[in-house]
């Protein structure tokens, strides 16, 4: 049993959830290679959309997402990864998770603080 | 600031999870009118692409979906909805939550038990 990849053009969203913390983290989208390259691996992979290319999480910051559990939904076109993510930020702006922006009428405020210096881990 | 609504032809996913358990209870799409619609009353909606029609989530069984937060990502292509489940379970099949089955190896091993008997809710 795995993801129904005849859906969807074969590129399924895959919801990122820190296992310890339960905060979900990200979302990104898998096909066939990249759920086969996490199960082999142990360590979340996905397919770039904007790079088309396989995308290690992590290849660039060293921050690789620990595979815990998988799920996967009633209908099976939407993946859940319960990770350990290394480093304890998931956000390529430093932020723990990608939603550190709460909806507050007109604005988007912030929450939470950068757990690293996006300048100094990409070296951009 | 609102979602991006020009990214994936106007259609988003929407995380949406328990705010007080924090467990991850489905993934839908929402346009922009869903979004307007969930602002304007406080109720989850979504875009249905198998029915291709507006959706308040729990129309039909009741379970609808009292937003307490929302959060946007770093590209505003996602969008992450905390919520008070009514009934109790997300899941037509009377999960508490759609991703309710785990992945082990080869099989996916049900978590949980149903919270709702769905021939009584849906009446079929």
């Amino acid at each position: 049993m795995e993801p129904d990849f005849t859906k969807n053009n074969g590129l399924l969203p895959a919801i990122v959830q820190d296992a310890g913390s339960g905060r979900v983290l990200m979302l990104a989208y898998m096909n066939r290679t990249a759920w086969e390259k996490t199960l082999q691996t142990g360590k979340a992979h996905f397919w770039s959309r904007s790079r088309q290319k396989l995308w290690l999480k992590g290849e660039q910051s060293g921050h690789v997402q620990i595979i815990r559990e998988i799920f996967l939904d009633c209908d099976r076109d939407t993946i859940l990864l319960k990770v350990e993510q290394v480093g304890g930020a998931a956000c390529h702006t430093g932020y723990r998770t990608c939603f550190h922006r709460r909806v507050a009428g007109d604005r988007l405020d912030p929450v939470g603080s950068r757990v690293f210096d996006p300048e100094k881990v990409y070296r951009k």
